[in-house]
């Protein structure tokens, strides 16, 4: 399972100096042909409430083999999603389009990333390419 | 009403070293069981939604008498919860698992429980009974 | 368009002593009128979620030319926010019918401020009014 | 046993608004009837004295099953009281007549806490009530 | 009273990036037309001393009905004008030309607004105009 | 009722840079001495425990019309003692041999202070004799 | 030398609550009663400026033998009046109206104590009559 | 260029429970397969001294495109590395064996992170594979 | 001198996992050898009490030649026992049993430590030994 | 221009231990010599009024070519010199006599630096001269 | 192995008030003559390079059986040398020549003890012979 | 003896926005000329090893008579070269390029600026000439 947290549904519209012109459906489609390449299939999930992302991690255990996540805002602010992810019982990588340790300072604490594998950011849309290759890893067996 | 915060559904299969094999169904019967002993009706909510919780307490005031509440992870960053308790006229009291003081740091810190009459944190399931004791005692008049 | 924040629709019995007897419904007529005498249309909105008005906020450049947003609560805790009306393409004005500079310190903390143009806080329903016209003067070129 | 840590003595007279009019005799009285109904004896002590305290609580073990204890003062400031129940291999709660979160800052820090098994504060008398009720479920082996 | 605080006389030649090109004399002129509209009188003082202003507000009271402030760099310094405002019986208003959350961090602090009816920020000239009618309304008896 | 803190039986021998050369039995025969010239009768207690003091403190309503007290290093460390002081219905002075303003940074936090009518300091053996004028003035209905 | 910082002009006016009904007239004409009962001259002045106030300590020491100072709110902020202070080379105390222990966080903190003999808090008019006697013990050799 | 920070060496041996059993060589020789396959040439070193580490990157334009680097301890104190980074016309991407964020506090500040392209960690050895992959693709004109 | 500081008197059966097997009586007895081989004598004592520990120091210096203290619990908290040792003209020499550095973060702050020779931590009863060792050396004129 | 900030007109009588014997007139007689040898006018004023130093910053541009100053204690707490110096088109340079970063740590805070090219501190008069030839040397063009 | 940190290599002519007189080669004579005695070879550097320090350490478990390091000014900066030590399956000891408590805020701190089994620090020479007997006891499986 | 720390053997060619064109040779070359007039002889070096910079400082009483230093990235994080500098008999200057006030927060703590006599900061080249010439001014006896 693939997911996109808050505001990402604006990507390449949205303050394009940080994030750049890619749109989530670019990602998603590079997504989708990195996945078919690895055999194996993918649910993408964008959503703003960080109640409906909660939501999805305490119910993809049963369904999914790993979690790909950008938390985007909610990775400062959300122990919530945090503790949905540590109760989770597949790996979950946590992703960032931009690097957030160039950013304000409030953005260099992650909530999120202690109860991930690991995490990636800087990359813009090869850091979905990279957390997914990296999930696969784990899921073989890493 | 009994409100239960996030991830509280997946309690007995989430990080049992620190929650404890109980179930949310398992203490929903006895939070009932002691309910009708105490003459009392329950309405029993869980949620992971913020805004969801703080509709819930927005409306309560009408049709119940106290709130018994485990915000969870709101518990920690949940101004909204706050304020809507603040804003509502019936006693509450704030529920814990886990002892709150001794994990995180950032557990140590309620936003929520200012707004209550008080707080009970550490006993397991008991944490719940006993919460509700207190809280037929403050609706009784205490 | 107008948003008003989480609890908000509690106005008027809501802590009176801190935010007056004046209800939701009051400042929405006052505001319609005034908007009326601008010879400007308005949406308004109340939502507890925060993902709701994330996604108001998202949806808002292709049909309004102008937010007044009360973050009430969220003003404080939600990066979300913040990032959704700096995505925003069209002027934001941030309201508050206390002073918060007068309560709690974590209430002196706007997280969402810095996406708008400005603030205005302390004059009760009078912000309100005050910003639509703050803001209909960024509409008209200012 | 029951331990009433410094200036309990002085209840019922001590700023009234905050702990009420009950004093330590009627919290005393109340606590043996409920200790009697559930067939258990008390010993209870009221010190000023942390050193004295630490003395109480190094003993207990040998004598006593459980420990309910408001260490009122203390719970902010001693680390030999932490240290003493730490030491200590029966169980301690922690009670405290007013809600510590709606008090000054550094009251809502709790050095004792992490040494108890859980915490209940701010339903007045009823707070030692319920720990007694919550040490005499953890002693009959929850 | 219109209270221009330090370093406002060079307002349209200093740094025009953050205050835009209006002077001081243009927002006094365009204050004294909206007073004039209103039918009431103002007086309007420029000082670059704390002290000054300290005097000035400790007069007002005897000969005016209100006080629209700009604290300037004293805003984030200055106890004397706080304890002035605070003492002072008619209510007083605080405007700031540049939208003081998107500066630096020490201006994120106003030691002024507490002792304000309310603040306004960040709409340029626009904010001594709103902040003039805030000051008409409270003194009409909103 | 004069109460002297911890260490403080060593004046003349302790760190005489600091506390100069004037003994314990110096101060005593001067209160003494002040205490007979404005008609009052004095008890002077010197202890180096914390339970003690607040001892001390909780009985002295009954027998007692003022406290003078030099809490020494308790003053830094003791929620007890003022606990004490703010439940004790009699007024209290706090006085300091030494400017604790001029020593180590943990000197300056009072948690005492509060709890009194005021506080003198950094006058040496004279700020007892000025403390107890300022009671007998506050006992005599100032 | 007596020195009354800013805002002392407004007493009996200002916030009574805090600083109680007494004038300034009547605390001058009470020290200049005081003073004459010693036998020694007092030159006394407010003023709301800063700079003033450093200007009358860098002068002081060519004319008097001591300075009584209550620098109200630049007790928090200045740095020029502390400078100013510990460069005099005659003895300075420092008096408060109110005890600064009770009030704001940012009124606990003492800029200019450090360069005083001592300081005096809480005791009304009556901190400028002991911060008197402790001059005139200081001058006469203690 | 691939940089090893201090106690790299060590791999293998050191703290298996946090850095796995995988040895530098390994890596090493999995890095030059993995390079092998792009068609690109890597030259790999390991150092303890921040002055050495200093001196590759700052030699490093003349002869590579880009930065592969593990700064280990010094990703946490040194502003030197970081200053080399950041003066580098080459692109560099930090790596992590283990989740930054799981660990000590002092851990979770990376100062060298703001001077890279982005930033990997958590993986074990396959956080440098995804970093060369990574950085071949930002050599590759992304 | 050797003080033994709160909760001491339980070693052996205290948290073995960080204090060991080792008694009190252990190491008393060892204490007593070693001092017997070097020719002093040594008075023990163990006290839960911060005011039985500053009343034994402050008498120390006519009877004895050096203090070896392990002030446990109150190394972190007392200000009392710092300044007794401080004013005590004989040198003090702590000592910890395990390594402070390595347990909670309120546990690195020493007290106490700044008026002692110096300190040792970390060796279990060798701590004792060690520091039974250095005072000896120091006695005898180091 | 020249601008000594509060309380160096004590110099040479205040504090020497700090800032030595050299007076004020004996810096401005170096200066003025320096000044004439590079062919250039000195203006060079000294105050201690906040409010003065902003004015003559703000009225600088129209007739100086370069600003030197030492604000003295205000180089600690005030915003309004540093908005004066930034606002200011001519370049300015901050001298200190002493070594600020051997003082009281609040020294280490420059407020006003920012604002400037540069600052030179702790060659006591020297830093007034290479400050000048700075000056110079910018004003020529560098 | 011994080490000695930077700056070491001056003992005896640095900053004699707070390191005395006894230079390296004294304290490296007594160490080699204590170990002598205790019948154990005795490895002595003294490097002024953090790597160097990390070398050695990474390089000691193999040719020795215990380290003894005073890290100097690398005990507050050096993660690289706490990492070494933590990584080091040898027994280290680390020792101070001066109390670390009585000094600079920032010597405190000490990163590399908790990777050391204990601490010895403000004993002069001695320490060093305190450490090296507390090693020999470890070695020798204490 | 001129020493230049980690990086400025970059200069010209590294982020020019910040450090200009100028390179180390030209710096050298100026440097050179400017002590030929003064009559006195340069050695200069350039490390990037923190560890050689404090042998360089160790070593320099012997054969120089004073030292010009830019610590650059050093500068804020090494107590080794502080303590180099402390131990170092002969006097010390330090010197920076850009104004590091106005740069991050890191760069704002100097930690060798103690141990030199003073710091100039921010005029480019001529910080190192200006700084030459104080150091020449200090050996000549001022």
């Amino acid at each position: 399972m693939v997911i996109h947290g808050p505001n990402l549904q604006l990507l390449g519209s949205r303050e394009r100096h940080i994030y750049g012109d890619v749109t989530i459906k670019v990602i998603n489609r590079e997504l989708q042909t990195a996945a078919r390449v690895c055999g194996i299939g993918l649910k993408i999930v964008q959503s703003n409430h960080e109640g409906k992302i909660v939501d999805l991690i305490g119910a993809a255990s049963s369904s999914f083999q790993g979690i790909l996540i950008n938390p985007a805002a909610y990775t400062h602010t959300s122990v919530a999603i945090r503790d949905a992810l540590a109760a989770c019982t597949i790996p979950a990588v946590e992703v960032h389009l931009s690097n957030i340790y160039k950013r304000e300072d409030f953005r260099k604490v992650s909530l999120t990333a202690p109860a991930c594998v690991g995490q990636i950011s800087g990359f813009g849309m090869e850091s979905y390419l990279l957390g997914l290759r990296a999930l696969v890893k784990l899921m073989s067996g890493n």
